[in-house]
């Protein structure tokens, strides 16, 4: 099933809540919202400086949107941008990195339906006039024009499709155009990852937005996590590059669907300075700052693994002590052991996965005296097994968010992972389809 | 559903052969017999100097065998072990390998149902205990016992069960009590996987039989991979050790079925040197018993794979190009990837989830510029998409099983590994049973 049809579907799997007023952005027990931050109403539109649109230009068989437009009108904005770590970056990935001005960006194209991957010189050819076309259409400069594609590796991208739908989107560009751009980018997600926020700074207010993608793997729709965020504060390129970063890295990379890490991971942040709040580095405003997009990424994050192919429960997996490279790799094994998500999938606190994934990803450390706890009850201490109340642990087991603390000997490192489980619904969504 | 209740429901996966004559034991194209070397029937028993039993001693609920005994009768046997690298092994294989004369073993015990691991020192007090009451049993000293124990994690070992069936094993030890033994060692396995072979060797004609286990992992019954090796050729402890060190590598190390690696992983060769041949280090008859010892672990392995949990189809990945640790990376990478396996297991011919899980495997190589081919169909050339005949891909694609080709640039390394499909029933079984 595509993540077009999902949408015709009404497929609505964001957990239990479903009627009444609408969810707040901040959900998660694991990305509380800062005391200075306020959600704005899905309606708010984008900060001071930005417009979007979002158009179908045919590139999804099912006629849904497949071509988003951003673009910072502000005189000076200041950008910063992560992408994938994979050997087998994606054109839109390598033009973005080799030909951007990336603390300067000043619009977004951004297409579904077609990664652009595998693709070649033909590929990077094909993203460069689409890029070009870009420019021209919105009045910049080409290498001030980042580019992000999502959808099927392998497959040419459809050019002329884009640039007729780049002349399409150009009248559209709208202050409220965030909902369109959203629902241009997204594949098989079914359901919106954007945010409009309100951020109290010492020098004053500043708006912060966000739309994100991302969701399973859909063959041979190669999902792929891509995320825009948008200020209206002022922020050196400095700052705006260490901000994200920062935040990149306790949000999406610690994030985990199914292992599998894609070619086109893209986030980009622009910063239009129209707002009139000036963020200095070192302030005060830029702890506030990071605070806010901290929350704002990490909500993004879990809401991606939420809406994990067939997700049912989701886990944060933390883990103490021992050094960062070992800590990282027990939690990723954890994170990504079909064992243990399938024993998440069946509400089975199935400990003893957890212990070998642990033990399996750390070689050379036998007997590992790792103690684990989920939910708070210890189930394993110094590597044994520990009495514990069987009736509560089940009960908790049960719950659609859980944690496992895992403790290893030593003291300093400490990392976490969110993760889904696997469920048939993943196996069949990824092995029914046929190209 | 348990291995237990598979073999009691009749369930038989293994391909699509049923009946008439029995299937060869060297049925895959990975793993050709060596012309020196005879298929015995399932009836022939152990080679000289060995007698086994299976008894039930009561670990598995459902009342199947759950405990085996093997011994050898000669003066002086050689013998060699490999075991699980994890960091969190199980207290058998640590009693196994810290208390045993491992080039000189004399019998092993090794029961399924419970896999000790995760237990603490109760677990090696108790593993001991078991060690030194089948050293009684069979009249040798407690370090010529090795250990080893499959099944749920975290369990305490029913050692008073063990020594009862230990017992009861004894009388019945019997030269051609290799099916019974086969039996008891048995977990979710859904067919027999074990040999009796003849090879051809200058000096004589040697007698070589293997035991072997391991499917899926089934909560709470953690599946393990033992193997248990008998000749009645002699071998010097050196050359036990260098020719299972070898052909362990080159089988069970090259196989996967989720990527999770046991805690009680156990592989052991005895040679009775009861039949009157004699293997010289370095002579031609080493090369030969060498190749019919890799064709037979290499066979075992791939059966293993094939009875991986609810597996449709196998894979061999091959990785040639690179140096090694890239290639071995790039061929676990895809061994391992969830969206290629779901692929596998739809018979989609999806190899843009191949190029996605190797360039994920080798950051910082962007562009890669890897080949693949799906049997013989090359798709991919230095990193882009070539014309192919589509249809006989698809084709291919539907084959039982399938061999991808991966090239990277450069010279030099080649691996391979061998690999299941990921299906619905592998997340039924492993979600479903609540502990």
């Amino acid at each position: 099933m595509s993540a077009e049809e999902h949408t015709q579907a009404g497929v609505e799997p964001d957990g239990p809540v479903a009627t009444g007023a609408p969810r707040p952005f901040f959900r998660s027990r694991w990305a509380p919202a800062p005391e200075h931050v306020r959600e704005l109403g899905a309606g708010a539109g984008l900060p001071a400086g930005f417009r979007a649109a979002g158009v179908v230009c045919g590139i999804k068989p099912s006629g849904n949107p497949d071509l988003g437009l951003l673009v910072c009108d502000a005189p000076g904005p200041v950008s910063a941008a992560r992408f994938t770590t994979t050997g087998a970056p994606a054109a839109p990935v390598l033009v973005s990195q080799q030909r951007c001005r990336l603390g300067a960006l000043r619009a977004v194209l951004a297409n579904s339906g077609c990664a652009n991957a595998a693709t070649g010189a033909r590929g990077l050819d094909d993203a460069a006039k689409t890029q070009g076309a870009a420019a021209i259409a919105v009045g910049v400069d080409p290498d001030e024009v980042a580019l992000a594609s999502t959808g099927a590796i392998s497959h040419y991208l459809p050019v002329e499709a884009i640039l007729k739908g780049i002349l399409e989107a150009r009248p559209q560009l709208r202050a409220d155009g965030d909902a369109d751009f959203q629902r241009a980018i997204q594949t098989t997600d079914s359901f919106e990852k954007r945010a409009s926020l309100e951020v109290r700074l010492a020098s004053g207010t500043a708006r912060l937005s966000a739309q994100c993608k991302g969701a399973g793997m859909i063959s041979p729709r190669f999902a792929t996590m891509l995320c825009f965020i948008e200020t209206d504060a002022a922020l050196s390129p400095e700052t705006a590059d260490l901000l994200l970063g920062v935040c990149v890295k306790r949000s999406f990379d610690r994030a985990s669907v199914d292992g599998q890490l894609s070619t086109n991971d893209t986030a980009i942040m622009i910063c239009s300075g129209a707002g009139g709040v000036s963020i200095a580095p070192a302030s005060e405003d830029e702890l506030r700052f990071g605070e806010a997009l901290d929350a704002l990424l990490r909500q993004l994050a879990i809401m991606l693994v939420a809406d994990g192919e067939g997700a049912g429960r989701i886990a944060r997996v933390v883990v103490r002590g021992g050094h960062l490279p070992s800590a990282e790799a027990a939690a990723r094994a954890v994170a990504n052991s079909p064992l243990v998500k399938t024993a998440l999938n069946g509400g089975d606190p199935n400990w003893g996965r957890i212990a070998q994934a642990v033990g399996a990803a750390l070689p050379g450390t036998a007997p590992l005296a790792m103690d684990i706890s989920i939910e708070g009850i210890q189930v394993c201490a110094a590597g044994a097994a520990v009495p514990h109340d069987e009736a509560a642990l089940q009960q908790a087991a049960r719950g659609l968010e859980l944690e496992y603390e895992i403790g290893l000997p030593g003291e300093g490192a400490e990392t976490e992972v969110f993760f889904s489980d696997l469920s048939t619904r993943y196996v069949n969504v990824n092995a029914e389809y046929t190209t």
